[in-house]
C-alpha cells in the first residue's frame, strides 16, 4: 500500500507541497485539507483588486481546485478544517458540511499559514472595520468601495481615480498600519476617491526598511495627498454600530471606514495542540527541512520559522516566496529527496503609488548587535540611469556590513516605479546570501548601458562608499 | 620631492586613476597626456548623441578638463600624444603643437583605451563609411544625419522619427556589425527616418549572448523594419568617391551611408614599442594589480586583458565599468594602497529599441570545455510581472553552469525594455562572482511583489529548471 502524505491549509505552502510530492512520486497519496474555498491564490494581489485593477478574484488563482483534483490527481478537500492531529496514531481529524473523517498519515504537513492582527482595542468589531487577509476580506472591501463609489459613502461617484484631483474631497478613510498592507491599501483607496489617513504607531513607515526608504516613501505619500498620522497609537475605533472616528492620543479623525493592517501572526493552534513545539518568535519551530519536534510533521509557510541567512538563527518572515520554496522543499523530502529549500533573508519588496522599494537581511543596527555583528550603515543617492540619459531618477540605498569582516548584512533601496530599486535588490539578496564583503560587491563586474545605469550602478557606488568607510 | 604619476590617456580608466591618486596621496604629482581635447566622457553614449536623445556633446563629458586641473589639480595635458617610454630612464615623450616634452615618472598608466577595427575589405575609405569609437566619430555622424534629415540625403526631412511610419522610404544606409555599436546605430539611425540594413557576417546578433537573447533581438529589429543580412560577410563597400552599396556573398544592397561596427582592438604600439609584453588577447597582459611585465608601469581599461571572474585566466573584454574599476584601483595602488579592482565578468547590456538584454559569464559551451567545464545550459520564458498584475512582458533567461558542481558559469537574459533583463542580471553577476551552483541561486530569497514579479522570479524559475535537469 502506498503512503499518504496529508497536508492542513490549500495555499502556498500547502499546494506547493502536495504538487511537487505527487509529481516526484506519483504512488504517493495527497490529501489536502482546506477550511475555505479557495486554494493556491495570491494574496499579495488583493489589494490590487481592492483598487480595481483586478478584475475578478479567479485571476488571483493559479491553479483551480478542479486543476489539483483532474490533473495533478491531488485529494484536494475544500471546506474541511482540520480539528486536531494525533501523532501517536498518526491520523488528522477534519470536519465539513457532510461531517467528521478522520485520515491516516505517513507523513503531515502543516501549512495553516498567518491570520491577521487585530489590536487590542475598542471598536475593532464595529462595522466599517476590515482586514484583508483572506480572499473573503478583499471581496467584501471591494464591495465597499464599489458602495461608495456609487454614492452612498462618497458624494461624488464619477469624480475620478484619485482624490487629489478634486475641488471636494469626501469619504475619509483610515488605515492603521504603516507596513505592507497599510501602504498598498493607501493607494488603492486613495485610487477611488477615497481620503485616506494612515496611522502608524511607530515614528516611522515601513518600520524593517532603512530611514532613507521610510522617508522617501512617506514624502511620497503626502505627495499623493495620503494624510500620514505617525507616532499616533490608535486608542479606539469610536462610533455607534458603524464606525465614525479614530481615536488617537493625540484627537478624533472622523472617517467612515477603518482597515487594520496591524501584521499578521502565524496560526499554530492546531500545532501546539499536537504537541509540536513552537518557537521562540511564536510561529512554529523546524529543523532546516522544515521536520517539527514531532516525527514526520512538516510545517512551512506563514505558520514556520525559517533559518535566517545572516543570523543563522530561527525568524519568522511570513511571505509568499518562502511560502513557496519551503512547500515545495517539504514536496520533495516527503517523495524521498531530502531539501531544505534555503535560509530567508527577510527580503520584501513593496510598489507604493509611482515608487517601488526593497529591503533584505538586517538592516537594524540592535538586531545586528544581538546577532554578534558590530554594524555600520550607509545611504547614498545616485542617478538610476546616466546623466546624460533621457528619464531617470534617483535611487536611494542603505547598506548595512559588519565593521570587522566587511560583510554585507543587510539592503534597503528605494525608486521612482520603474527606475529599478527592486530588482537591483535581488544582486544584493545574492551577495549577503553568499557571505560577501562590501568590498567584494564593489567590484563586481555588473551590467551598464546608459538606459539603464550609470557606469558605476548604484549599488556599487553604495558598496564603494561603505567600503570606503570600513578602512 | 614628491612622486609623479603619469598617465597615458584621459578617458575612464586614466581620468579615475588620476583622480582617485591625487585625492588619495594629494603630494603625488599627477600628469595625464591626452591626444584629443576630450576627456573623460562616455562614449557609450555616442548612439543616443546621434539619435538626437542627448543634445550636446557636452553633456557626455562627466568632468571637464578645467575641473580636473583646477579642482583636483591635475597636470592634465590636452592636445599631447605619448610617443615613446623610456623605462630604462622612467621618462615619456610627448608631441603637441607647441613641441615636444619629455616627462618622469615614478609611475606610470597606460590608458591608451581601444580603437574601431576596419574590416579588411575594399572601400572603407570611401566618403560616407563612418566609424564610432571617439566624440569626433560621433560629430561627423550626427551632422551626417542633420544633413540627411535637411533633405540632402534623404527625400522627406520632416517625415517623422521612424522609416516605418513612412509610405516611402528612402535614405537606405548600412550598419556594418551585430554587437553594441551596431545595433544601437542601427535604432539611432532608423529613428531618423533612414531605412537600415545591419549586415552581419555569423549567423546571428549579439554573438556573446545566448542564441535565445540574439533571436529575440533579431525578432524585435525586424518588427521595427530594420533589414538583417544574418550570415553576409561583406565583400567591399562599394562607389566611387563616396560609398553607393554594400556588396556582399549574396548580393548588392545601394546604400547611401556605412557605419562600421565591426568591434575594437586594443591600442597597444606604445606598450609594445616600450617592451611591455601583450597577453594571448593581443592586449596588454598585467598582474592582478594591473602592473604590466616592466616595473611600476601599470595598465587598465580598453588596452589591457583582466582576470575573468569564472575562469581565472586572462580576458579581453573592453567595457566602461572595467575601465573606471581598473584605472580607480591603479590611482589607490600608486597612491600606496595596493588594489586589484576585482575580475570582470564578461557582463553587457544593451536596449534595442523596446527590448533590453544583458548577458555575464561563460555561456558559449567550446569555451566553457576550454575553461575546464562540463557546460549545460538551459533557456526559460517567464512572466515579468505576476500574471494578475496589469502590463508586463516575458524574461526570457539562459543559464550555463558546469555539470559536476552546479556552479553558474555564465547567462543571457531579453526583456521588453522596463522589465527587467539588465537589473535582474545583476543578481547572476554576483552569484557566478561568489561560485555559486544553481541550486543555491534556486533557494535565493529574492524581493517579491506582483507590480515586480511572479512569487519565483523569472531568475529563480531558471535557475530551479538547469538544477533540476543536473539531478
Amino acid at each position: 500500500m502506498s503512503d499518504t502524505f496529508v497536508v492542513v491549509g490549500g495555499d502556498a505552502a500547502g499546494m506547493s507541497a502536495a504538487s511537487k510530492a505527487k509529481r516526484d512520486d506519483p504512488d504517493l497519496e495527497v490529501v489536502v485539507f482546506e477550511k475555505g474555498e479557495w486554494v493556491s491564490y495570491g494574496a499579495c494581489g488583493l489589494p490590487y483588486y481592492v483598487k480595481g485593477e483586478i478584475q475578478s478574484l479567479e485571476e488571483l488563482v493559479s491553479v483551480t481546485p478542479e486543476e489539483f483534483r483532474e490533473e495533478r490527481d491531488i485529494d484536494l478537500r475544500t471546506g474541511h478544517e482540520v480539528v486536531s492531529i494525533d501523532p501517536d496514531e498518526r491520523t488528522v481529524t477534519a470536519e465539513s458540511d457532510a461531517g467528521t473523517v478522520t485520515e491516516s498519515y505517513d507523513s503531515l504537513l502543516l501549512a495553516t499559514g498567518a491570520e491577521a492582527v487585530v489590536p487590542p482595542i475598542d471598536g475593532t468589531n464595529r462595522e466599517g472595520v476590515y482586514t484583508l487577509g483572506s480572499m473573503s476580506d478583499g471581496k467584501e472591501l471591494r464591495e465597499y468601495v464599489a458602495r461608495a463609489r456609487d454614492g452612498e459613502g462618497l458624494q461624488q461617484p464619477d469624480r475620478g481615480p484619485a482624490c487629489r484631483y478634486l475641488e471636494d474631497c469626501s469619504g475619509p478613510v483610515a488605515v492603521v498600519g504603516g507596513g505592507y498592507i497599510g501602504i498598498e491599501m493607501a493607494e488603492a483607496l486613495a485610487a477611488n476617491g477615497f481620503e485616506v489617513n494612515l496611522f502608524q504607531r511607530g515614528d516611522r513607515l515601513l518600520k524593517g526598511f532603512s530611514e532613507a526608504t521610510s522617508e522617501a516613501v512617506a514624502d511620497h505619500l503626502r505627495e499623493q495627498d495620503i494624510v500620514l498620522h505617525l507616532g499616533s497609537g490608535v486608542r479606539e475605533l469610536a462610533g455607534e454600530e458603524a464606525v465614525d472616528a479614530v481615536v488617537t492620543d493625540g484627537g478624533r479623525v472622523n472617517v467612515e471606514m477603518v482597515l487594520l493592517g496591524t501584521g499578521v501572526r502565524p496560526r499554530t493552534d492546531l500545532a501546539a495542540d499536537a504537541g509540536v513545539e513552537l518557537g521562540e518568535t511564536g510561529a512554529i519551530a523546524t529543523d532546516p527541512y522544515r521536520e517539527t519536534s514531532v516525527d514526520d510533521i512538516y510545517a512551512a509557510g506563514d505558520c514556520a520559522e525559517a533559518i535566517h541567512a545572516v543570523t543563522g538563527e530561527p525568524a519568522y518572515v511570513p511571505l509568499a516566496l518562502t511560502a513557496n520554496r519551503h512547500g515545495r522543499a517539504v514536496g520533495q523530502t516527503v517523495a524521498g529527496q531530502p531539501t531544505t529549500g534555503g535560509a530567508i533573508a527577510g527580503t520584501a519588496a513593496i510598489k507604493a503609488f509611482e515608487v517601488e522599494a526593497a529591503r533584505t537581511g538586517i538592516l537594524d543596527h540592535e538586531e545586528a548587535l544581538e546577532a554578534g555583528f558590530d554594524p555600520i550603515s550607509e545611504t547614498i543617492d545616485a542617478k538610476s540611469r546616466a546623466g546624460y540619459y533621457p528619464g531617470g531618477g534617483t535611487v536611494t540605498i542603505t547598506l548595512t556590513a559588519d565593521r570587522d569582516t566587511g560583510r554585507l548584512l543587510g539592503a534597503s533601496l528605494v525608486s521612482e516605479y520603474g527606475e529599478g530599486a527592486v530588482h537591483r535588490s535581488h544582486a544584493l539578496v545574492a551577495a549577503l546570501t553568499e557571505g560577501a564583503a562590501v568590498d567584494d560587491l564593489e567590484n563586481y563586474d555588473l551590467a551598464y548601458a546608459p538606459p539603464f545605469n550609470t557606469t558605476w550602478d548604484p549599488v556599487l557606488v553604495a558598496a564603494k562608499v561603505l567600503s570606503g568607510n570600513l578602512r
